[in-house]
């Protein structure tokens, strides 16, 4: 099992606190030192005490926001030990590795990674050593590069299943399976909004269609500017395919929207499977003799 | 407490068979029959053995999809004894009331309702006793009336918070907390499947957000069709809203995009409330020391 001398992990929400406290609990780091006010902000203090510990660091986690990782990287590059590795914990992969694939033309001690394991739920009150149990880490694919072997030794290691993957493709994937719905939730739920007071309306639907919606608004801002592109033609595709709806509904052409409701349902199935219903309120119960 | 002698209940899927449930294990009702092969389909024989249940009782419950239920209703109209009452449990609300103030232009036995208990899980297997405790039930405003007064006594004596609602009032609003969010889940959930095999790339926010998709296509189809003209104009502003994002994504807005993030995560609050997440995947665990 990898182990590392020093780890520090800049930023210290959610997902940066929780895996200093896997890899305390599983005894894969001698010393975890976490920096960071709180997940929103590293001003220019906390950024300079970050660069100080980096530079003594085995291995480096960039935990914060997106935008603010690109700008770490870039301070990194001047300090980082020589052999030290570092990673990231960013839901978009694109232009952080194109960045670090400028920064170092070779031997890269940068492998990006997006383990999926947030939730609407942010800040390190809410870290737990077993955040990615069983969570896919999605981690750069370099093969043959030590640096490639290090981190994925580091996720598998906190419990994750690492899927190797190719930055451009994960884009243009999670766009359409985590970014477009969580800006559908988002529109979903402010439309709603306007109606006035309509809490007595909603139900279990609305509910969990919306849970996203209350992620924080910095951080899907940025992810969708780190993913613009891909989150361009995914919208186009949504908005398509909501006019084509309208225009069945506009027909009253019965067969054509439940083809879109039955394509929906199979999707579903095929992707979550028939059984991952994680909230209890749907839970079939034993009917009462 | 209002007691029924005998009730008929036409349609036994879950919300049919619940309400079945949950009369007799509050002494609410004397004998209670349900009629219906299952949820989906009541074929011309079971319609007819229906109708002669539905003749002898004092409250008639029509739980079958909404379209079926007009049907229904005019059936009714010729065998139910005077003194009866009806109500049904669908979705939508103007088509159904509207078709009864025609049927009855005065002293109508039937009132519509809507409980708010639904689940993408159908059929009446996963029927309970208890589905509509703390439920919302909206109920048909019609003051004064002595059905409205058995069918408000009917749904609060199973459990449910009643609300009188105007039809057409109702039906515009769950046009935006219901349907829409409905046809969104399901249009995300059927776009992400065409991107080939993608479980790896997906977490708890499309778990959520789509978990409605898997409610069964014909249902859904049946309750955009009756409320049209709602959910063409949800639809339309839906569309709009996206087509902005779009934009602003196109400009680089990060502003304006947080700004609908923002919008969506305050609306989200106003309406669910800050702390109900019914996921346990959500649930902040303790740390680990």
């Amino acid at each position: 099992m990898q182990r590392f001398d020093s780890v520090a992990i800049i930023g210290c929400g959610l997902l940066g606190a929780s895996l200093g406290l896997a890899l305390k609990a599983r005894g894969l780091a001698g010393r975890v030192l976490g920096i960071g006010r709180n997940q929103s902000t590293l001003d220019r203090a906390v950024e300079v005490g970050a660069i100080a510990a980096a530079a003594d660091a085995s291995l480096i986690v960039i935990a914060t926001p997106i935008a603010k990782a690109v700008a770490m990287l870039e301070d990194l590059k001047a300090v980082a030990s020589p052999g030290s590795v570092i990673t990231d914990v960013g839901s978009t992969k694109r232009a952080i590795c194109e960045r670090a694939a400028q920064l170092w033309p070779e031997q890269r001690p940068f492998v990006g990674a997006h383990p999926m394991a947030g939730s609407e739920k942010s800040g390190p009150e809410h870290a737990r050593a077993t955040l990615y149990d069983g969570a896919v880490c999605f981690v750069e694919d370099l093969p043959g590069s030590p640096a490639f072997d290090a981190i994925h030794a580091l996720w598998a290691g906190v419990g994750a299943r690492v899927v190797p993957v190719c930055p451009a493709r994960h884009d243009e994937t999670v766009a359409y399976t985590s970014h477009l719905p969580h800006v559908a939730a988002a529109l979903v739920a402010a439309l709603a909004g306007r109606r006035g007071d309509v809490r007595d309306f909603v139900g279990n639907g609305f509910r969990d269609t919306t849970r996203i919606a209350a992620a924080r608004p910095e951080v899907w801002t940025e992810i969708c500017l780190t993913n613009r592109d891909a989150m361009l033609k995914g919208l186009r595709d949504y908005e398509h395919w909501l006019a084509d709806f309208r225009h069945a509904l506009e027909d009253e052409d019965a067969a054509a929207l439940e083809n879109y409701f039955a394509e929906g349902q199979r999707a579903r199935h095929d992707i979550v499977g028939r059984t991952a219903s994680p909230n209890p309120a749907c839970e079939p119960a034993k009917p009462t003799p």
